[in-house]
């Protein structure tokens, strides 16, 4: 089901993932990360280039060294807890304008350690960078065995709907469930198609598979360069995910007392200081364990086999991280597919 | 940017709020709900009809009396608590299958009270009935204060994106923020249209104004009739809004143990066992009162502004709930649009 607006990438060159993990982290060692964020940040993003989204792995960290460089990113400033609310099911972090996927793989963490005590544990995160891929701290929720549910904000860079300017921002939000055989994990955006998306298009020389923003003259088009040059791309389900984006915005600034969207740069190399959610749901004490007709996992299990039963038609439909699995297998088995250029390029950086 | 999909009914006769109440409140103490049951259950009815969703309203209220007759409402049942996790920020409720209505607005005060205390507050309510309009408890929340979060599951009526059959429920979202000048609240199903908006289009002989699902042959359509012959609405954003649908099932079956969709009758007046979630966000206390600069009001009132301000062609946003206010305003000043035909019958009910 998420599979079109997935970037998978032209395998061009492919290199074993330890490689890209190895060769990110000795940059990051080089500018004065300590070892341990080193490898967790260059983790981060060479998993996001393993499971198909080097938009935000391998291809994003030239710009991410930008940000260092640029000061908006302080690579040594860690998150820290501000307040607790009762007994502590809900905090609020100051991200401190710390690496964007260190703060939030850090409050995914504290989240998921306040269910297990509460049953649901929430961390609101102001002051915050964009934490490159959404989906990464889905499956860090799935992968320790809880219902994770996570959102940021960020610039201005949707026009809401009946608008030609950006007045909104493309908040993903990520869902995941944790399933033995693969989790269940939606990580999805406002718009239909996210900018790398429409560029992907443009240079095969497709159209996009559905409607995808507006031309120049304000008219519902496929043409993805269309799209790039109205700088109008749709958000899903027209003025549904119009409003679902500005309620997303709302809550994460007032549950961290961070900033709106309205607030940020919309300059992509100065946007700093987003406001980001994490949810925990850990219900393991209420559910049969095992795989019995009572647990949890059977359930997933049976909604997966649901979903997938043969259609009348032949064809089957696919879960969200279904396809994320797929690229992630062969990228395991035959390497993660990298840009030559950019790859060149991040060995060969002088920091 | 919810103006669309809303249900404004043609107002060809109207009624007082109070007069509506009423009616519905008696018909219920006449087959059997105590004073005060009979009270909320009819003013949630006439609220729906007043807010512009007649739909979930009067239009709604005979065939929740069929469910009754049949047996899938019990009058009399309440929800009851049979887990609660930690210190309580977290609960699991059997709805007993009563009426769907007064299940919701229980578990959605339960989940605000929980939030007073933790910051965070969840219920998830399982085995209850169709709770009618989803945004009253979205509203609800808002009246409180607090920021509110809900969604049901329902039986399967909508295919997955690549399919034909219904395999998901077309499960509405919901997320309120409270704002004095008028909350600010989404209240969207899976489906970009809803049945009953696919009717209003076809009967005003309109086409839709944007593409709303497909035809027998498979073709994306713009003509109501031809998606309600072919059952197949779409989903919004196509493949995001059917993983946004999946999602939302497996985290209501799981956090209240309840059924998920693939579980549900798919016969409308069977439609019975279904799940729910309810969360609710406290914050008040670590925001500054009042409001000034820092003051979560400030700040809502501050992005609603920034969405407002004036469009280069001359145009307007609106936000969620903006329409429904203006709805709202005018019911109480000229009474509720009601379909005589309907209103008449109820009120001639010989229960």
């Amino acid at each position: 089901m998420t599979g079109i607006a997935a970037q998978v990438y032209d395998p061009l060159m492919r290199v074993p993932f330890d490689v890209l993990h190895a060769a990110l982290r000795r940059v990051l060692e080089k500018i004065g990360f300590t070892a341990d964020r080193a490898d967790l940040c260059a983790r981060l993003f060479a998993e996001a280039s393993r499971d198909g989204v080097a938009s935000h792995g391998l291809n994003r960290f030239p710009r991410f060294l930008d940000t260092i460089r640029n000061g908006v990113v302080d690579i040594h400033a860690e998150p820290r807890r501000v307040a607790r609310l009762g007994a502590g099911a809900l905090e609020r972090w100051d991200g401190q304008r710390g690496p964007g996927n260190l703060n939030a793989h850090r409050c995914m963490h504290e989240a998921i350690a306040r269910s297990r005590e509460h049953g649901i544990g929430g961390i609101a995160l102001a002051n915050t960078n964009h934490w490159m891929r959404a989906g990464s701290y889905g499956w860090q929720a799935a992968e320790a065995g809880v219902i994770g549910v996570c959102w940021t904000n960020t610039m201005p860079n949707l026009p809401p709907w009946g608008a030609a300017e950006a007045r909104l921002g493309n908040n993903p939000l990520v869902i995941a469930v944790p399933r033995p055989d693969g989790h269940v994990v939606l990580d999805m955006a406002m718009s239909q198609f996210s900018y790398g998306a429409l560029a992907s298009y443009r240079m095969r020389g497709e159209m996009l598979p559905v409607v995808g923003g507006f031309d120049e003259s304000g008219e519902l088009t496929r043409d993805p360069a269309a799209i790039e040059a109205s700088w109008r791309p749709l958000p899903i389900g027209f003025w549904k995910g119009s409003g679902l984006a500005l309620m997303l915005d709302l809550v994460a600034a007032l549950l961290s007392g961070g900033q709106a969207t309205h607030q940020l740069s919309a300059t992509p190399e100065k946007e700093t200081g987003v406001s980001q959610v994490f949810l925990a749901f850990d219900v393991t004490s209420l559910n049969a364990p095992g795989s019995g007709p009572g647990a949890a996992t059977s359930l997933v299990d049976q909604v997966i086999a649901h979903l997938h039963a043969p259609l009348r038609d032949g064809g089957r439909v696919r879960y969200p991280g279904e396809r994320t699995l797929g690229i992630r297998r062969e990228s395991l088995a035959n390497g993660v597919p990298v840009d030559p250029a950019i790859w060149e390029s991040v060995q060969n950086l002088q920091v």
